[in-house]
């Protein structure tokens, strides 16, 4: 996007950007604002000057830039191309236990290059959501000597681009991945293991994401358990994992440095804007949600941990 | 059990004893020491003076109450009668994530009606492990105004007992069930509403426990989150939920009082016993249990869950 400014950007985020249509035991919603840079900037704009890096087609209309607007990230990397924007569409099953993709149109995300605006790239965090492996090292060369970078992944990469994957892990401090692709990245039952294993790959933290179980937060010397804050009724879990990091990464820009508490501190914000998302579709839970929310949430959380 | 003295007992636990022959994916065991009861007991006598209530046949040998001297719990109200001890076999497929009943014999389980030794009646703290509800509330009956009552149940009693089980449940201060029970016995998925449902029917706290998840206990105004102690490898996952459960009852009454904190410490402890338990077949891991190794791994899992 055009922009005659170039603000300080604490954080950039680099994934997808799509039309979802979703479909769940009780309701069904077509071309709702998704994709993982899309949920992950929302949720980190609560706490960091986040700038986002991605690809959208002309007929991604004001309506979903004027979304984006109202959370107050940086679109300045968003680039808009010629031809239709990434669409996905899936059903959630069984009681939201189970998520079957019914389509998936690339479009225009086929031919992304992602190109880091100049005030980006100097920017300290870097939070590479879940795209092809071979975006992420596009745009980790581009970067000069962020402080922090974190990455997450998806199953498709493991199976079809194992070998960018692993360059990516080499060059990343935080890997954070579901505890099934976890266990199928490294051949581990066990998370303890498999954080194991993928801590020799390089990163220097491993965030394992339990879904309705919390995260676990494997270090190299230390291990962080955490439940996730318990909901009373879920509307659409899609995106649940990209707020997740985008509030876990976003808190921890905002803090500016990264000590073991501040990243345990950071997942806390992380669940609880999680915990939000998920209460409607799409990001219409994090356009009405206030930093009192989720102050407040944080401290009901805090209070059912403690021992 | 024929005994000359008796010895104050500050908890009861009633359930059922057996003979179980376990398959795992790497080993089988035949014939070794089990039952709700047995593995109950065992984790509370780490805190408590604890007293067994039971029953055995005559094939019971005196190698198996060898093993319950060893941990020092009180047999006199186990009842050794004429014919065979209950026995069950199982086996656990799908990297221990699914459990098959292969066969179950009641023998001398079928005529067992529970008798307390006097000394047992007026111990403060009861346990009714996971045995028919008609069972439970014959104990109910025979204690004098104990402080605290917890009560395991199962799925089996939901289809087959189910008003045995809510007499039970109103008579109870803490009802402890799996996340799955607590769904299928309230109708309800979200947990935070089924526990609700529970609190409804009469006891102050509801404990679900959700296996390598953790549990949460749920209290009329509060509620605590508790991840499990992340494990390696598991050996044999039998009698987790009893270990946890006994651990919790025995700490709890060992400590006397029955405070929000007391009730987090206290599973904290069971967590912990019932991660040593899984480690090794039947009580074989716990039988070479310190003290001192609890608190180990009880400080090691604060470390974890410290935000």
């Amino acid at each position: 996007m055009a922009a005659s400014r170039a603000p300080h950007v604490q954080l950039v985020i680099v994934g997808s950007v799509g039309l979802d249509t979703i479909e769940t035991p009780s309701a069904r919603r077509a071309d709702v604002l998704g994709g993982s840079a899309s949920y992950a900037c929302a949720a980190a704009s609560f706490f960091a000057r986040t700038g986002m890096v991605g690809v959208v087609g002309h007929d991604f209309g004001d309506d979903y830039l004027d979304v984006y607007r109202a959370f107050g990230f940086d679109l300045l990397g968003l680039q808009v191309r010629q031809g239709r924007t990434f669409r996905w569409s899936g059903v959630y099953e069984d009681n939201m236990d189970n998520r079957r993709t019914l389509s998936t149109e690339l479009n225009v995300f086929a031919e992304f290059a992602p190109e880091l605006p100049e005030n980006y790239r100097r920017a300290p965090f870097l939070f590479l959501a879940n795209i092809a492996p071979s975006l992420q090292l596009r745009v980790l060369e581009q970067m000069r000597a962020p402080r922090f970078i974190a990455a997450d992944t998806m199953d498709l990469w493991i199976n079809v681009a194992l070998n960018d994957l692993k360059k990516v892990i080499r060059k990343i401090d935080l890997l954070t991945l579901n505890e099934s692709e976890a266990r199928h990245l490294t051949g581990q039952r066990a998370l303890i293991k498999a954080a194991r294993t993928l801590l020799g790959w390089g990163p220097q933290h491993i965030l394992i994401k339990k879904g309705e179980h919390g995260a676990i937060l494997f270090s190299r010397s230390s291990a962080f358990l955490m439940p996730a804050f318990p909901l009373e009724a879920v509307q659409d879990p899609t995106g649940a994992g990209d707020t997740f990091a985008g509030g876990f990464i976003g808190h921890l820009a905002a803090n500016g440095r990264v000590t073991e508490r501040a990243l345990r501190r950071a997942m806390l914000y992380g669940s609880v804007v999680a915990s939000f998302n998920v209460e409607a579709f799409s990001l219409d839970r994090l356009r009405a949600l206030k930093r009192r929310n989720i102050e407040r949430r944080v401290r009901e959380f805090e209070r059912m941990l403690q021992v």
